[in-house]
């Protein structure tokens, strides 16, 4: 399901949008240099000269109109303050030739050839919508992967990996107008390459190559994903994110799969404690029954499948409206307006099968079947209250064959917050003289764009019987080679910044160390290193600070700001009774325990280890 | 260190790098698809079209005259064995249309415009130079890198992570002659972006970006690079690999660090038994002053380097027929061939002192200090013995200012193996008279190329003092912002491929599945299942068949294919009684133990629980 994760991306409101990647002439702008980067950099606040006395000649920097817009969104206000606190910080940095000059704008061409080593000024960041984790970042990344592992792992699961970048023709038409969303690798000679822009092309067509091996399989992935879309870093919404992805492959009875993806995605988000969430799940096939009963024609289904998806965003209102101009008749959609604003839980089901016209499609009767034995199974695994069966969930592409989902948070900006926004920006707007324009440019991107918006979005998947079959063509006797599947993607980005804001400030040990080995007295250099050297080889991580002759205050600094809490002291004293001595870092008591206890030397591992097993 | 890691890559001799990506009007070859990939499809095998009757219209492939001149060379024999085995597999594979019928070979601009979509031809296989990683594969993988990240971490490291791709201008200029073998992202509006090519550049560029809050950091990364080279995928040198790095970055007395990182190389690989090494060990300043009281002219200190670094893979005849060729005298050459050619371990760092002329020099006096305080580091933490200072060790790029090393594998080719791979490879083309054509490719190639051959090694590293200071600029002062660094990377996917020979075909349990859930009878899915949900709530990794009425042999197959230790078997008078049976998959015994042992379901999860804890 390639576009499931495409929810994840937290609403960024249409104008905002407007000054997307899609045509803007970025050439132009490259002799002004304005570094929205939210990291600043250490060369700018001490060396960097103004931008406007020395505009950088490269175009690695965003262009001004984005920040602009950004700031008029109140959404994304949070985003767009960050950027705006560096406004002009732009950092040329003389490499090594410091004699390098600011050249002229140069040209397209001028640019692609092989003149950048003589272009020594540079924005030092790192690419648009993609940033640098830290250590502290790191360790919470690391358990959030743990912790989803582990659930993966419980439920039979095994990794694969595969390239970060695939042939660009195996991307190509899966992922419909968000295609242009995929970063291309340059023309270099050889094959035409694209950075993946999920995990379940790459899966299916892995699925494609090895299905002799792996006729089913039940895999997860954890990997970086690429999109060239409009981030809004502070929310989560980069260009380089990672999925996490649990996917079934094989040719199982019906619903049986579908119904342990749900319950591993209730378990992931209930253990990540990420708060309260919810379950919006569909049907491909109902929806579809739905449209043909109301009477919509075959070549509307999927623009108004598209408008419906809109309806956690739009009041229903804007949604007839945008279906009316898409060329449907008032009347079917008021029918449709009957069936998508209807959400409710296994009742639905039941009222649903009483409806004798929406009954008469075979598609929306297989579709019930569905949903229906589903419910058993999700009662069996007690995850039922989680699942709202919400009829107006489409989700944007093709290929999705059967159950559609997507996972909200319900502690984040609803819906109301969300239209309420966008009416004070609207307003702003209109202040401004730019509503026209910006109305214009939002109704496109939003037509382009509808499957990356999201609220509260977390995680999404749904059933995807064809697309392996894309990939693996037919057998001898001309029949598909088709490995039906079904998954969900978790957007970790979201559930990153969730837990970062639950975290706080305060610090992270972000390293393993146990033990920092210090001197008193003439530093002992090769004798903190020996020691060091024992209990690495008892397997104990240890440090050493890397002074002939630190000082001892210097040392039990190291153990503070490290968060070490055990210290190995040597003495010259000790040293010659063979001697060492612990102390408790942690422990702000005076006497004997302050100034730590004389061990043996060879019974200095035991003791560390000993105090280590109650740490 | 940008390029330490590229003598990671084994050897691959010099003409068959004549095929080289460098300049190749690949575009040209694109109507004849020759798919080299090692990996078989599924739909090649089953349906795709003899690859001459319907030529896939397609860049994809690898260009035929690659495979043909790796197939002439001996030590490449088992690469292109594995992918003469494929030859003409190409997959034209229909996808959504398949009526799409064989296009012309595309123009380069046609080809680059958005016809994709109406090629629903391709080639099913992953881009050259990259491989997929099955669930064994990644078993193995994932217990190299947490002997790593163990070893990393027990050494105080904490990680962090970067973006996949930089700057473009943060790349350039780090790499010389190798920056042709960068990945560049197309130009799709905004900023150039390229992939990384190590993870010592985004370490300097972080470290600069950030050097307030980290003015000193023990730093590891466990991260995929990318290089265009010609890859050699038997042999694990290939487009997208791992590099596992430590670097300790911070102002320090000399050579502690440095002592600590050989020592944390010695542990990693020792740890990962990979067999027999040595760390190759000299020093830049060292090396300097040999060229110096040699009498070598500055500007072909260098080009000089670049041929002493080539003495692992040549006689010392050509090395110094190089030189000549590279405008030196004879009698200087053979002066710096007293020093290049010896190696060997304290005791001929005093040798040097005694040599009166070198002693002269006072970088050759420099490097000799800090490679004599070295030693006595390295024997306080025990690791001499696998040290050789070796004073022809160069290695390519500018930016080491300090001590340089490299780890072989002792027990892969040695060099007298590999010259004699050459000759006969020479001969082998002499006959077919292609001699002449590729003695010069070798000849350019190894120019170009020195970096990145390599004998054996696995590991390489060093000191880099200014590359921070390089994107880091000056204080207001002018005083520049350096942070100086040493570090190493250990090149994975080579440890991979040994270790994988030496687990040979013994089956992988790539799952952590404990429990299969089944049922004799009448399929039980719904109890199944809620069997299941209580083993995950209690912790343990389970599985059932998702059939509603499954085989009691099928079922008993995936416990022995999945290697699966217990199953809890429901059968309906057990249920009605409120019991289960837990039956110990692995004893292939008669008797009660056969049919399993019954227990109370409410006491099912503490008999399992107490069964895993003994496993």
């Amino acid at each position: 399901m390639p576009t499931r994760a495409a929810k994840f991306l937290p609403l960024l409101l249409p104008t905002i949008r407007s000054a997307r990647l899609a045509a803007l002439p970025l050439r132009r702008l490259t002799t002004t240099t304005i570094n929205t980067t939210t990291t600043t950099t250490m060369s700018a606040k001490k060396s960097a000269p103004a931008p406007t006395t020395k505009p950088a000649p490269t175009p690695a920097s965003t262009p001004a109109p984005a920040a602009t817009k950004a700031a008029a969104a109140p959404v994304a206000a949070a985003a767009s303050a960050q950027a705006a606190a560096a406004p002009a910080t732009a950092a040329p940095v003389a490499a090594r030739n410091a004699a390098a000059t600011p050249a002229p704008a140069p040209e397209k061409k001028e640019r692609k050839s092989k003149k950048d080593k003589d272009d020594k000024k540079f924005t030092l960041k790192t690419p648009k919508g993609t940033t640098d984790f830290t250590p502290a970042d790191m360790a919470l990344r690391d358990s959030i992967f743990a912790t989803i592992t582990r659930v993966f792992q419980k439920h039979g699961g095994v990794t694969i990996d595969t390239p970060v970048f695939e042939l660009k023709e195996i991307l190509s038409g899966k992922y419909g107008e968000d295609s242009k969303l995929i970063y291309d690798l340059q023309d270099q000679g050889g094959e035409l390459c694209s950075l993946r822009y999920d995990l379940t092309v790459p899966f299916a067509r892995f699925l494609a190559m090895n299905g002799k091996q792996y006729p089913a399989m039940k895999r997860y992935q954890i990997a970086k994903v690429y999109r060239r879309d409009q981030p809004a870093m502070t929310k989560g919404r980069r260009r380089e994110f990672y999925q996490c992805d649990f996917d079934i492959a094989g040719q199982y009875d019906d619903m049986v799969p579908d119904a342990e993806i749900l319950a591993i995605l209730v378990e992931v988000l209930t253990e990540l404690d990420v708060g309260r969430f919810l379950i919006k799940l569909n049907h491909r096939a109902l929806l579809d029954g739905v449209f043909e009963v109301c009477g919509v024609p075959t070549d509307l289904f999927r623009p108004i499948s598209s408008a419906v998806d809109k309806m956690d965003k739009m009041p229903w209102a804007e949604v007839k409206a945008e279906m009316l101009q898409k060329g449907l008749d008032a009347a079917i959609a008021d029918r449709i307006g009957t069936y998508v604003q209807r959400k409710g839980s296994k009742e639905l089901v039941a009222q649903l099968r009483e409806d004798a016209d929406l009954i008469k499609s075979e598609r929306a009767k297989a579709g019930l079947n569905d949903v229906e034995l589903l419910f058993t199974y999700l009662d069996v695994l007690g995850v039922t209250d989680k699942i709202s069966f919400d009829l107006s969930l489409a989700r944007g592409l093709d290929y999705y064959t059967g159950l559609i989902y997507e996972a909200i948070l319900l502690d984040e900006l609803t819906t109301a917050q969300i239209l309420a926004a966008k009416a004070d920006k609207e307003k702003a707007l209109a202040a401004s003289g730019k509503a026209k324009k910006a109305s214009a440019a939002a109704t496109s991107d939003d037509a382009d764009n509808d499957e990356s918006v999201g609220i509260g979005s977390i995680a999404a998947g749904g059933r995807y019987d064809e697309l392996v079959g894309m990939f693996a063509g037919t057998t001898k006797k001309g029949v598909a080679n088709k490995i039906p599947c079904v998954g969900v993607s978790v957007g970790v980005e979201r559930v990153f910044s969730v837990l970062q804001k639950k975290r706080g400030a305060a610090p992270v040990k972000a390293n393993a160390t146990q033990v920092y080995v210090m001197a008193v007295g003439d530093g002992l250099l090769p004798e903190r290193m020996a020691v060091a050297k024992q209990l690495w080889e008892a397997g104990i991580p240890a440090e050493f600070m890397y002074k002939a002759k630190p000082k001892l205050q210097a040392q039990f600094n190291v153990c503070d700001k490290e968060q070490i809490p055990l210290a190995v002291i040597l003495g010259p004293d000790e040293l010659a009774q063979g001697l060492v001595k612990i102390k408790d870092m942690r422990a702000k008591v005076e006497g004997e325990a302050s100034a730590g206890v004389a061990v043996k030397r060879d019974e200095m591992v035991a003791e560390i280890t000993k105090r280590l097993a109650v740490l």
